[in-house]
């Protein structure tokens, strides 16, 4: 049924291994154009989608969030049904549903929650070799810690970004609030779950690959204010590798049924 | 140093997606030669491996076991850090034991484990795709508890065998014992596990497949004891594919270290 333009929002979750990251680029298969593309097989018209978080080459999502706009009033099961019939298993969209016009995947995110996964025992495990970084040297909780603590909160984190100055990702400059980062022990090795108002280009993996060198004596772990205060992404250590990283959750202030729900009424009266 | 013959006892784990089974076969790469391959290069003789368990095309191991033997003593850390450098990295060498040359792989064996993973959700998911086989029609716990008791016990499982009668797979003809099949509930699926003293060629798929067969009202739960007693392979369902499938442990009568020490003492004496 045509109707005036309505917007959707899907929840994906992606094995990234084999992708050039969520964005469209040149000379890589991203999540965004293999979504786009299965899309536009469904609807025949030209679809764009906008991702909550641009995440990188090789980095995966529990669960990331997008939405889209079509003139179509979608059948809610049907179109789920199709897209995941089509998509590659590597990528399965989780949910899809109806959204005021007003809500934006990206801007409308209060929160976001990334996982990082380090592998500690002695012999690599071919089974998680994808989705956690192997470390074979010494990774000491109580390091990572009081590491840990010296970064939450709002602090500029410029020295943790790659490319701060560059489009929508640093809208507010490098500022940023951590709200967390919770270290979590897994059966062979740590997960380091961050939670915070919104990340810059590479800011998880390069604060993970800084915790490392600190547990590594290359970085002293009373310089992290200092590295901070610096605002040069010089200063801090290198990023740890795309494949321990996901995106676990993006939070948005209203839950949407009752966005959903105000919008129907406004429709209404 | 080169002695009287030695042999090797080898725990090894492996993602099988890309292989083409344990065993060595013509243009297809296995985990048994790969291993081969490396051995070799390290100490430049020519090695064969003898493994507990001839696991099929796309089945994965958590703890295979095999034994190799060279005129070599070798330096149990230094080969077990060479193997795992030079392996890929979905092969993984857990450890590596010095036994006595009376010790066989396979015929030493007195029971093996093996792990069905079925993934019930009703989407996919992209991490477990290759490592659980996703089932979108209902799997009825209780009807599996009552497929899973006609099963266990001491019987001819023919009906159960792709190939029943070839080479040493088949040693005792069909005749097996299953000592358990336990039914572990996980967060998105069941896992089937299997404990026997030998399982014939693709039997615990073909069970998996029976079980799932009777699930979908395809054959009839109270004609198990009439499939195992016809001794015919096609009386029973069609095998349950290989991605879902894990060697989990292999079983030996004696611990090795004790064996070990009965060994030296032998060679003091």
């Amino acid at each position: 049924m045509l109707d005036s333009k309505q917007r959707y929002k899907i929840a994906i979750t992606y094995d990234g291994t084999s992708y050039g990251g969520w964005q469209i680029q040149p000379n890589c298969i991203s999540i965004q154009s293999s979504i786009e593309e299965i899309l536009q097989k469904i609807l025949r018209q030209k679809i764009s989608i906008i991702g909550s978080s641009r995440t990188d080459a090789g980095v995966h999502a529990l669960e990331q969030i997008a939405h889209f706009d079509t003139p179509f009033s979608l059948d809610k099961n049907k179109t789920l049904y199709a897209l995941n019939c089509l998509l590659p298993p590597c990528i399965r969209i989780l949910s899809l549903e109806s959204v005021p016009i007003s809500f934006h995947a990206r801007y409308d995110a209060t929160s976001k929650i990334y996982q990082y996964h380090l592998h500690l025992s002695p012999i690599p495990n071919p089974f998680t070799a994808k989705y956690a970084y192997h470390v074979f040297h010494r990774v000491d909780l109580s390091t990572l810690k009081r590491a840990a603590a010296d970064l939450i909160g709002t602090h500029d984190f410029t020295s943790f970004a790659n490319e701060p100055t560059r489009g929508p990702v640093a809208r507010g400059g490098g500022i940023r609030t951590l709200s967390r980062i919770d270290l979590i022990e897994e059966e062979e090795g740590i997960c380091l779950e961050f939670e915070g108002n919104g990340f810059l280009y590479k800011m998880v993996r390069n604060i993970v690959g800084t915790f490392l060198e600190i547990c590594q004596d290359k970085i002293c772990l009373d310089d992290l204010p200092k590295i901070l205060k610096a605002k040069d992404r010089r200063k801090a250590g290198k990023a740890a590798p795309a494949h321990g990283l996901f995106l676990v959750k993006v939070k948005y202030e209203q839950d949407s049924a009752i966005k959903n729900a105000v919008h129907l009424e406004k429709r209404l009266s």
